[in-house]
């Protein structure tokens, strides 16, 4: 019956729970017994004040101890007894020895635990058990080797650890090994050994970043911000903040992101193009900026991002906008001269990852007229129309026949048609079918584009009703125009190109720390 | 009938338009004959060569003409021939002379002309009747003045003009006087003369960032971006550059704005919070970044911006978060004296319009405890509970208090009460009450908000659900500090109310170019 099945089955609960706690009891008493023989070993283990788990780091008290950084680590410190903070890069016991790896950013060096003196048994246990990416404070004396560490930064010596304290512990099982995620591209599927592919290193960014290679890209990437503004500072530029909420899609309606901005809409501004305009006509004369500019383009390519970093420059020239293309070439040429100056480490770093050749300039900038350009595809055998805009392709061919004519990886195109720029682009004085415009390109990819914008209220309002602009909606920027204005140019770079581009590297994600595109918003 | 009464029409509309066409005519008549006057008054003018206005600047011709800056227009410069380009700042007919003064950024020269060998009457009528802010170039002798021009920055010198060309014009009426816009705050009212209010300035910013003041303003607040940045890289920082569209509100879901992403939608990011410590976990040690960050609240204070500009920085530190206080509040001292020394004339020239007390600080800085900060305001008669947060006027007011007993215009509040800090504030391992948790004031208000991070996922995990936070969305987040995280410190520095608090000005939107707030969007 249903009542004895139901008891039956109770009573065979009944006693599973029984056994399960005699299981569990049975377990304790293990256990407590394995803690009195570790105890017991502790309490025995003549080293027990020389390793072990710190409590967290909460600012329990103000140590009084330097810590000496990995890439301090040279002969001068021999013999010293310092402290070092670092990861665990690698951890090999070997008998009564163990040897580590630590790492702290693009540097490493090799530690070394021995029974002995200064350690025990269960010490040198201790860190052979540690896990990977942990984060330790050691007590060491530095030592002077004999023959080179091939594997480690710090070549010329080695630490011989006497205290170990865990500051913060990594979980056992990584998302991934940051050695397979340095090898260079096609060494893994040679010699069948992992590499990391593109999804998985930006799901698990944190780690990814803690390559050297990672390491070296955002340096130089910084490297170029801060080459750029004080480029631009030397010349008399006076930096600005423009808003990235605005109230009507800059350039046309297309390609923008809607914010809900209280009881109405807003949008993403796609650059900053009207409002670094408006500081030309309140005198700011030489003005840059730099910060983020959105794109809301379904596009999934290896240089397109939803949200990339532009650094922007706007100029009021005096006759001629060339004074603006020289004064933004030179400022390239700065930024070329001071990442090879002074990055050249990183540089290095990225190379043995990915291999390209060292990027080459000319000074002063070659620029090539946008005729002449498509005259040298024309003759490379592209059919294509005197004022058709360049497709991607026929850019890299056009970068390839530059490269081999004139032997420079940075050129300016200058001269565009009329029809393929925005709106507010000023006509060439002397064919209406061309434009005061131009583009700038690295290693055959546009990085810059930009202009001589029309500074003339009526030519402006003509250009905007060509392109079926709502005029109602660019007033602000239309009124600008109407109480004096200097003529000017000027022009934006994406940073992530500019990094991507100088190190040769193939894909806008690998120098956007975490890149937005259409797939991707995490982390 | 019908018809004849259409034919009357008819008859009476051809007389009507034969009347026009003979009043046309004679119009026409009319205006040939003034024209050749004009033209016979032209060509007997024997200066007609020496002004006009000129066509666009399109970049029709390199010119190979200097151009002077007003700014170095100096007695060194006596009885040199020279060309000028600037804005008619004011223009005054007086007999057979014209003056202007001619300005350029925040430096203004006289410039006379006057009937004689190298100006006819036409010629200095012409200049008489330019409107004010057209911008023209003038080439003009360097003379030396007897009496000082006091109403001039170039005092010493003044132009006598022998070309005037009009660059680009100016249309006659201006929405508002430049003159009204400098003009010290109260002093309008009492001399019945007009000011221009908030409104009306930043309706038509591009005349009123033309202001001496405005162009003093935003050139200290280039120099803080500058000061903040080069003290940060002097001591190993590197510049991170952070998404602000995110998938998860950060901070709550409360006061973010929405934006739509494709086929879904995201937020903009209320801080870098949360990347910037990502950097951390990566290694990079030090970081800081310069960037919008959103707020979606609904405040329309003198101190709320729905879009300003962070100045963040987040740093690793050895065992105590003092260390990171310590950085933080040197980097705000380098600003404070980088501006008196580099800025001086800036400061000076705002202080004209809007008088206030230099800015003093203490060298190291103050540093109280919350607790000590509740004592003062009780003994100055507040009631309020030891774990209540400061409002607005008790922020003051404790800023008055810090002021008369130590001589400071900035100091930092330590160790805040847990409940009113974000759910990633590490707690005070003495007082589970309190956090380790800091906000920086300059003269009363607050301008940084930072403390100790949780470093620990476990530890986060806890806080985000006492915080009623879903876990599921800062998932990459709270995995970050899975894999080895170093205890670290930071915090957040609004750019705006920096550069308002330093020069004493009592409005976020005078130190915003282009502010937005719930109820501006524009321009």
């Amino acid at each position: 019956c249903v009542v004895s099945s139901c008891f039956r089955a109770g009573e065979e609960e009944q006693q599973a729970q029984s056994k399960k706690a005699l299981k569990k009891q049975q377990k304790e008493a293990e256990k407590a017994a394995k803690k009195a023989e570790k105890q017991a070993k502790l309490v025995s283990d003549f080293a027990k004040d020389r390793y072990g788990i710190c409590p967290m780091v909460q600012s329990q008290q103000k140590l009084d101890r330097a810590l000496v950084r990995v890439q301090d680590l040279t002969p001068e410190k021999a013999e010293q007894q310092i402290w070092v903070r670092a990861r665990i890069h690698t951890s090999r016991a070997k008998g009564k020895q163990c040897f580590l790896v630590l790492r702290h950013q693009q540097f490493t060096v090799q530690a070394l635990l021995a029974v002995g003196d200064r350690a025990s048994k269960q010490m040198v246990k201790f860190a052979a058990n540690l896990t990977k990416e942990s984060i330790i404070d050691v007590e060491a004396v530095v030592k002077k080797v004999e023959q080179k560490i091939e594997s480690c930064s710090q070549q010329d010596v080695e630490l011989h650890v006497e205290r170990i304290f865990v500051i913060s512990q990594s979980e056992a099982r990584l998302p991934l090994q940051l050695e397979d995620a340095v090898r260079p591209e096609g060494e893994g599927d040679e010699e069948g050994r992992a590499t990391v592919n593109q999804d998985t290193r930006l799901d698990n960014r944190v780690i990814d970043l803690r390559t050297t290679t990672s390491q070296a890209i955002f340096r130089l990437q910084s490297g170029v911000c801060q080459l750029f503004r004080d480029t631009l500072i030397n010349k008399g530029f006076v930096e600005i903040q423009t808003p990235k909420i605005i109230s009507a899609a800059s350039e046309g309606g297309a390609n923008v992101f809607t914010v809900s901005y209280f009881k109405t809409s807003a949008y993403l501004a796609q650059s900053p193009q009207l409002y670094k305009q408006m500081c030309i006509c309140a005198d700011f004369d030489k003005v840059f900026c730099v910060g983020p500019v959105f794109r809301a383009e379904d596009s999934n390519t290896h240089r397109h991002l939803t949200e990339f970093v532009g650094l922007d420059i706007e100029m009021a020239f005096n006759y001629h906008y060339h004074e603006v293309i020289d004064s933004i070439t030179d400022t390239m040429v700065q930024i070329f001269k001071g990442l090879r100056d002074r990055l050249q480490t990183e540089i290095q770093t990225v190379n043995k990852q990915y291999p390209s050749e060292p990027f080459k300039f000319l000074e002063p900038t070659l620029r090539l007229e946008y005729k002449e350009a498509v005259a040298m595809l024309k003759a490379a055998g592209v059919e294509m129309g005197d004022e058709e805009d360049l497709s991607t392709p026929n850019e890299k061919l056009l970068g390839r026949l530059v490269k081999e004519k004139y032997d420079t990886d940075f050129y300016v195109l200058d001269k565009y048609p009329l029809a393929v720029r925005p709106f507010y682009t000023m006509p060439d004085p002397n064919n209406p079918k061309y434009s005061n415009s131009y583009d700038m390109f690295m290693r055959g990819e546009e990085i810059l584009s930009g202009a001589q914008r029309i500074h003339d209220a009526q030519l402006l309002t003509e250009r905007a009703m060509h392109h079926s602009i709502d005029l109602e909606k660019i007033k602000a920027y239309i009124d600008s125009f109407r109480y004096g204005a200097p003529p000017h140019a000027g022009g934006g770079i994406g940073l992530e190109r500019v990094t991507m581009l100088y190190l040769g590297l193939h894909n806008v994600r690998q120098t956007s720390m975490f890149p937005r595109d259409p797939k991707r918003l995490t982390p």
